[in-house]
């Protein structure tokens, strides 16, 4: 049976929707569920679900990382040997073999962090990388890195090209996905000095190559994975979630503050733009992967509720059932080798 | 009497937007236009529109260039003395002071490459940077660069944060600016190597420096200036154009195959829908603004329509009134030994 380890210091709300969105994922799923943190309030939360004999264990952990560690100080928490947080226990499940994965809600740099020390690299991998779902016109594409890493060197964005295609085969099903590099133009040669060395380095590999790509081709669903580094890739998710919200809440005003016709008008097209608004949901995908540690991790919003966390175990569970780890570490090597050669 | 070249060459359906919307411009500004390029192309647009004794002349010019325009072959065409093409007649007017502003909405490539080589630098400015208007819950906000310079160094967006704080408060009328860096997180030492080594330089130069700033807060209306580089500011705005039209695009969708009662709901939210359109259309700004060169070059979609090229001289014919030429070869020099002192 797959065992999931879930923070459940991690969301803003914790431990409710971390606990009641990990009962539902193990009555859903027919998983294992570790739930790692402070007992004393993880209890009362668990037996209110009233989990009867769901395989549902609790792991004590004293501690909790929270949005004020960082720095120096985080990189100290996470290493310690004995550390006593949920992340750093509940990672060391995942790293012991006690677990298949880790998901946690909480601050993405200390977990993220903790992952990195704790796990370790997968060998032929040299930084890690944060894969989220985008919606796109056609479906969704799997957008890497969202912000692991600021700084890279084209070697990393053909690391993040081969985990992209390997995530998205394995665990979204897609033969041969289409890999874009994402640039400020489409044509080979555009890019910033990064963008331009990585490319000739992806196109080698023996990947569905795509070429560079904008926004529109993003979006438009022309890929099925889009390669970034870790800054533009945040810089691209907030700025497309900021616009998403900027329109679905002009539209809301629209509708309150247009006369009866409008309200009506809102009403009868409440369906359909509950469509849109699910389409927007990061709650739909719950979790973003962290690609290249080694181990499954799993981070998702700190405003994840209940759903938000029993989707992301649904995510992890997928990505266990699929061995998306192995997938990577059996195929990074070949990869890379055949690019070199 | 301001006097405004225009590229007739420039749209994709050139010269018909191009000298329409020139001609809509002479009649509600009040200014002097000079269409360049084809005159016998341009001739019967013009005359079509029954300019009469609108101050409007054609200065001809036999060549143009195309998206086929770049690389090496442009820098060329760009730079040759005699050049033949719309552009560089039409940037040679206003360096020859014949005119004020230029505007086009052909090749952004060619449009700054042309004009980086033709009118060079304002002293103490290194590198262009490319300006548009983002729309934001409260307003809008100056974004730049969103495209000159895809690999810049921290001096660069020193510059630009000067550049777009007098752009802000000229063209705009902001008091006092509030200037936000790109990066992917608020709190100082977010970003990457480049983010964090122009903070310092930016918050020293006196401006009003909000500090670091994520798609949320530019989107959100929290700043009034979004400095980035050409590479993330390009990905920023492709992106955001891209999911914008997702949603609307979807939304249309749903009132299209949702049924009877979806139909009616879209119709009575038309108006409402409509403002958002307008919100993110393009066509109301009319043209990005090239900061940094010496003499005002605006740049529109290639997809512009008249209304859009009249916008775009609306917004030329400001920053001629306003002398923001003049005020950044004034203020740049000033604001860079303030931050050296």
């Amino acid at each position: 049976m797959t065992r999931i380890v879930i923070d459940a210091m991690g969301s803003d709300e914790f431990p409710t929707p971390d606990v009641v969105g990990a009962v539902m994922a193990a009555r859903e799923y027919n998983i294992g569920i570790i739930l790692v943190g402070d007992e004393a309030k993880i209890r009362p939360v668990l037996e209110a679900q009233n989990p009867g004999n769901l395989p549902i264990s609790i792991v004590h952990a004293p501690e909790m990382l929270t949005m004020e560690d960082k720095g120096m100080a985080l990189v100290l928490k996470a290493r310690r040997a004995n550390a006593k947080n949920s992340m750093a226990i509940g990672i060391d499940l995942v790293k012991n073999g006690e677990a298949d994965a880790f998901v946690t809600a909480g601050n993405t740099g200390a977990a993220m962090t903790t992952a990195y020390f704790r796990l370790g690299m997968i060998p032929g991998v040299d930084k890690p990388a944060l894969a989220v779902i985008f919606p796109t016109a056609t479906g969704s594409c799997v957008v890497l890195d969202v912000g692991a890493n600021p700084d890279v060197k084209p070697e990393n964005l053909h690391q993040f090209a081969i985990m992209g295609s390997i995530y998205a085969e394995k665990v979204r099903g897609i033969q041969s996905p289409k890999i874009g590099l994402v640039s400020n133009g489409e044509e080979e040669g555009k890019g910033n000095e990064l963008i331009r060395n990585a490319l000739p380095l992806i196109k080698n590999t023996g990947l569905n190559f795509f070429g560079n790509v904008e926004g529109k081709e993003v979006i438009g669903g022309k890929v099925d994975v889009a390669v970034t580094d870790g800054f533009t890739g945040n810089v691209m998710l907030k700025s497309s979630e900021a616009v998403a919200k900027l329109i679905i809440d002009k539209i809301k005003e629209a509708v309150k503050t247009g006369g009866p016709l409008a309200l009506i008008g809102g009403a009868l097209l409440k369906p359909a733009l509950g469509e849109i608004k699910k389409l927007l949901d990061p709650s739909e995908e719950g979790a973003g992967s962290l690609l290249g540690v080694n181990g499954l991790v799993f981070i998702g919003h700190g405003r994840s509720d209940a759903l938000a966390i029993k989707n992301a175990v649904r995510v992890a569970n997928n990505a266990v059932k699929a061995n998306v780890l192995g997938a990577i570490r059996n195929d990074i090597a070949t990869r890379l080798k055949k690019s070199a050669e």
